[in-house]
This record gives structure tokens, sequence and C-alpha cells, in this order.
């Protein structure tokens, strides 16, 4: 893992490589990968469908004259990261607000960017899953320097429709796919392995992190946590105490943490299958029950459940998510599905009368209640941490096979 | 179309076939098809996943003695229908009530059981969407001789878990699959091409025709009038004025019906796509734009839409209508996609943050609130009647290729 720092070059060349990535209008590859999780060969396309770029916009406020430089860990390519200097961030609206990390957690995602075995071009800066402390905020940003806060890893405004319906996954006051620390969307907003970052709409995005709970704990409130929450949590309050299933693998963290919302929600029976052994071990910490998945021994259902998650990412996991769902069960799928289609037993479903979905999760949306349940002790991500490092080791731990990294800044 | 009648033979025949038939288990057919609807070469499978067969049962009341004899339109095999003379049913349980048929029409389904198309095994009681007259009732059935009452095709019992959530289709009072004249189900509850059927659980299942409405009209409003109806109506509850789109084919009627649901009510933009140029204008009439669905000529979508009905059964058709998904829009298939598997672009599903709905539809959980907006004036399921014909030829009207054939007893 190359890391580098351009400390002594200052930061015209990340303005350049900034630039460059910003004129990049729809991005859509196609690569041919050797084995996805030994599930065998697929055509793989990440579709980012960017809205047609007008002009490369940063976010930093790095263009309105001198700044101070503070340190960014720069996504260059896989196994590729580097330390850049570039201008702080500072406030440029009334509901901005400046947050400098506490602790940052590694999305489940971040791990095959890092590898290569998902396509995200770099570079950008990298890091979105993140608990921080206010040192800067606009005079309507809602918060006040000192104050510890969940920074919830996309953008989203909390007044359009999309985001007053709860998608603030979709928010429409920004461009597709804008939010920290991922690329692909039309605005560098920066990342949370740095100094700092700004984030806009502060007065919706931040929520405050409840007294007692650890900054380190907390990281993955940003995203992952409420991806698994957001799989079972409003499935149990429609069918209180209805039985869940996780078909875990790929989306590591995220099927280990709807495991452990499903117990904490009061679920009936919450069983975790998965191939790797020690998450496994995991999900018995937070209170399912969990064996192998064993699908390549030709495992069938032996027992029906009206909440799935499918967190494998597989074609043949989700077919076997779907065989196991009770009549009118809701099967989320956390996971991302490369192929440039998946082959669905949908006559299956439909005699089953299956409602799937499938979607980016709207962390804004679900963290109070995250946060909520963690503060009551019922939620323990803690469990799910397996190693914390220093942000100087980030760029070497990134490929750490674990399910969860959290850095601390140094 | 062969039509024989076994009148003179009595209803031994029957009772053997009956037998043969009730001991099927799981049925589980693969056929190779030459084409599906022009879309290709399909290994195609009808799973009916039905609870093992303990004994034979027959819900028609002629085990119990010397009985009256009536008809009763009898699915031999594809293209081939017999009348048969049967006992009559009667009377078994202070909640039934016999029901004679006023007019029946033909679901979208029937007319590929009756060419072959999706091969059902018969042989069975034919037709399942009805309206017609109570001629008995039992001392709870809440019904009384001379009502018009509209008959659910599916059995259901109101009390259960399944009935109480609105999912009637999958009644666990009675086995999976209950319903008349499909066959399929471990028991055989007659079919609406008949003298009369006797109605179980009549207390919840009939539903009064509201003053005014033509048995007629009313006719599909057993299941392929709620069918369309669940598509839209809960979505647009969700989503108020929201926009649709329906791509039809392959469920001819229950698309239609979609659409005119989708204008009654209240959608934003409410558009049709269909290859079948008939349909389109009978879309027209139900207040919808309609076009030509042109997938063979390369059609990309040139809209986006927040609710997506996909009645064409093509993993084509599905594909395009989940490109032409807005964000967080909710997709509902009320076609079969009869393939082992179906290619879904689930990658775009993800990126859209996709609903996706697919099942039987619930017909008596949504059938009074059809019959209220038809008696409104608002929705006018008559539009898409394309013919009108006699009990005596039925068989022969079977395999006409319009969207919504009622037939009426001689």
């Amino acid at each position: 893992m190359a890391i580098r720092s351009s400390r002594s070059r200052g930061s015209s060349m990340l303005c350049e490589n900034s630039h460059l990535f910003c004129n990049i209008a729809h991005l859509i590859i196609y690569r041919n990968a050797e084995h996805w999780r030994a599930e065998g060969k697929f055509v793989y396309a990440v579709f980012y469908a960017l809205a047609p770029y007008l002009q490369p916009v940063s976010c930093l406020g790095h263009h309105e004259g001198r700044h101070s430089i503070m340190r960014q860990l720069t996504f260059i390519r896989p196994n590729c990261f580097e330390w850049h200097d570039v201008p702080a961030p500072k406030i440029q609206s009334e509901t901005d607000a400046i947050v400098r990390p506490l602790a940052v957690a590694r999305c489940d995602l971040d791990l095959y960017i890092a590898t290569g075995a998902v396509p995200f071009p770099g570079p950008f800066a990298f890091g979105h899953e993140m608990v921080g402390e206010v040192i800067d905020a606009g005079s309507r940003a809602n918060v006040t320097p000192g104050q510890h806060v969940v920074v919830p890893f996309q953008i989203s405004c909390g007044s359009c429709t999309s985001c007053r319906r709860g998608f603030t996954a979709s928010c429409e006051a920004v461009p597709a796919y804008s939010s920290f620390g991922l690329g692909g969307g039309r605005v560098e907003y920066g990342g949370a392995l740095s100094d700092a970052i700004r984030v806009p709409f502060a007065d919706f995005m931040l929520v405050p992190l409840p007294h007692g709970i650890d900054p380190l704990t907390a990281a993955s409130a940003a995203d992952n946590i409420p991806d698994g929450w957001r799989a079972v949590a409003p499935q149990l309050a429609q069918y209180p105490a209805a039985t869940v299933l996780i078909v875990g693998g790929l989306a590591q963290s995220v099927g280990l943490y709807a495991a452990g919302a499903a117990v904490a929600l009061g679920a009936g029976r919450v069983l975790y299958l998965d191939d790797n052994r020690a998450n496994c071990e995991l999900a018995k910490q937070m209170g399912a029950a969990a064996e192998p998945l064993n699908l390549g021994q030709g495992r069938e259902p032996d027992e029906l459940f009206e909440i799935v998650v499918e967190a494998a990412g597989s074609p043949d996991a989700l077919a076997f998510a779907m065989r196991s769902c009770r009549p009118n069960a809701i099967l989320t799928s956390v996971a991302m599905h490369f192929g440039s289609t998946t082959p669905v037993p949908l006559m299956q479903a439909y005699y089953r009368g299956l409602t799937f979905h499938t979607s980016r999760a709207s962390a804004r949306n679900w963290l109070p209640d995250v946060l909520g349940c963690m503060a009551c002790g019922k939620l323990h991500p803690e469990h799910i941490t397996h190693k914390i490092v220093p942000f100087a080791q980030a760029a070497d731990a990134m490929t750490d096979s674990g399910p969860k990294l959290v850095f601390t800044p140094d």
C-alpha cells in the first residue's frame, strides 16, 4: 500500500487531479473479474449515472484565497493511497459546520474499493463514516463548537421532497450520489480521513452523539449501522416480533449490524448465516443464532422467515434468501450485485408474494433511531469492531479482511 | 376446442379424475417453449409449491349421498374443455353460501391455460371471476338468498393472521393456493363456469354488489380488477398524485385496469405502453396516455415515474420498467415470469432505491375499495370487456385473444 505525502508539493497537484476527476460525466465501467467471492465469473458494472457535468465544483472552501493547509487521505487507485496536503475547509454558508474527526470507520464498500474488487476510479478523498467534534459553525448550523456529532455520509438538505419522505440518500438539493469520501459525485465534499470536513446543511445533517457513547462505538453510525438497521427496523415495526434471517457475506458489517438491530428490536428468532466463521461468532455476540451458510454443500432452507436480509452479494445467496421467505415476507438486499443483470427466481417470488427492496441506505433518516437504541444499551456495534488503528496506519490497514476497522486521528 | 358432455355417463368419471388430480402433491413442470411472446427461448417452470397431500378433498358437498346434478365446465387439457354433469353443491357449514353465476369473466391467466402456453394440468373445474346471486346460505353466512355478490377467486377465512394483514391470497385456514376454477390446490372448490358454487367463509368472502352496477361490469372484480388496483392504489395513497407508468402485455386486462385505477385515483401523468395497439386504445378509454412499447426498436425511457407497473411478462420489459423508475420508486410486477430465473438489473435497482413487489393479488382485500370506486363512477372496467358470450359458447371462445371475455349463463 503506497503512502506518500504531497505536502512538499503543496495543493496544486490535488487541484489538478480534482478537476480531472470532476470532469467525469457519466461513469460506466465494465470489468471482467476472475472471481467475485468465489461465485464464478461475472461481468460487473458500476453505474453512477451521474448528473451531467457543467463545471467542476469543490466544497472545501479553498477557492477564495489563502487558506491553512490540512492533511487528507486520498484514494489514488487500488492498493494506492496518498496523504495529500490540501486547503482546510472553511464555513461558506450560515448552515455550514466544520467538523474534525474523533473516530472514522471503514465502510464495507471501502475494503473493495481499496483492493480494486469494485472499480471506483481515483483520485478522491477517502473515508465517510465519522464521529467528530464541531470546530466551527455558521449562524444557522444549529450546532456549537465542541459538540460531538455523527456525520451521516450522504449530503442531504432535510427540506426537499425526498428528504422529507425519508430518502435522504436521494436529496434533490445536491447532485446525485453526493457524499463524503466516496468519489463519484459531481461535488468533492472531502473525506473523513482528514483533519476536518465542511458539513453543508449542518442544521439537518448533524446528529448529536448521545451522552455516554464513545465516538469509537458510533463511528459506523454514519453509514453501515443504519444500513443494517433499515433492513429490519421498519419491517419489525410493521410486524412486531417477526422472525428474521440474515444471509451474510459481502456486506460484512451491515449484515452483522442487521442481526444486532433485529435482536435489539425484539424480533422473534434471529438467524445469521455466513461461511465466515469469525463473523458467525460476532453475530452470536450480537445476540443472534448463527450457522455456516454452506450453499456450496447444497444447503436448502429448512425454515422460513418473515423478514429476510441478503448481505451476501451473490446470486446464489439471493436465490437462497428468496427461498427462505415465508409468504408475504419482506426481503431487503443490502449488498451490491455487480452483474449487468442478476438471475432472480421471480416465479418463486410471485407465488410467495415477495416485497423486495434494494438501495443505498438513507443513513441520516435512520440515525436518530439508531443512536437512541445504542443509548438505551440495546444495540452494541462495538462488538463488530475488530481493530482500531491510528490515521497514520490507515492506508496500510485498509485492506484488512475483518468486518470493521476504526481509525483514530493521530 | 373440444366440447363434450359427460351427462350420459353420470358423475363417476369426474370423481375419478378429481381424485387423480387431487393426489398430485408437488407439481413442478419444466417445459421448453419455442417462444414466449416473441421474447426468445426460455425454459419456464410453474411452481405451485403445494402443501403436501394427505388426502384428496372435495368441497362440492357431493360426498354425503344423493344430490341433484348440475353442469360444470372442466378444463381437460390445452384446447380441450368438457361440460361435465356433477353433483350440485350444498351448504356444509353455517358460514357457507351457494351462489349461482350471473356473469363470469375470463382471467388473463385463463387464456394461457386454455392455449397451453402456461402448463396447468387438467382436469379441473374452470372459471374464477364471478358475480352471482346467493341461492342458499348458512345461518351465519351473513348473506341472504337473492343478494347479488362478488365472489373473490381465492378462498380466505378473514380471521387468520394473513387475512387480517390483508394477505387474503395466503389464507392460513385453507391449503395454499385454494381458489375457484384454477386447479392446483389441495381442495377442489369448483369453478365459476357452472350452475353454482359453494362459497366457504361466505360471511367474509362475499362482497355485496353495489346498487346500480351491472354484474357484467363487475365480474372481473373477483380477480383482475383488484390485481391492477393493488399495483397503484396503496402506492398512490402513500404518494398522492404520483406519476404512474404501466408496461402492458402478458397480463392484458390487469395492466389496463391498473391504468384505469391510477386515473380514477388522481395520479399525475398515467402512461400505458403496449405493442398491442388495440389495448393502447382501451387504455386511452380508461383515461391514460398510451403509446407503443417498441422495445424491439430499442426504446429507452425518456421520462421517469414514481410508480411503475410491469404487466408485460418479459425480462426485457421488466428491465425497461426498472430503468423507468425514479429514485425510490415502487415497482409492482403483476405478470408471471416463467423462467426458472429472470435476469434483473439489480445494480440499477440498488442505485435507484427500488421497492419491487410481485405476488398474486389478494383480491378479497381490495374488493371493497374497487367496488366503491366503481360505484362512484370513477372506474369503468366495462371499457375493457371486448366480448360477451353465453356459457354454451364459453369453451370455443376461451382462446379469443382479446383482453376480457365475459360469459353469461344460458
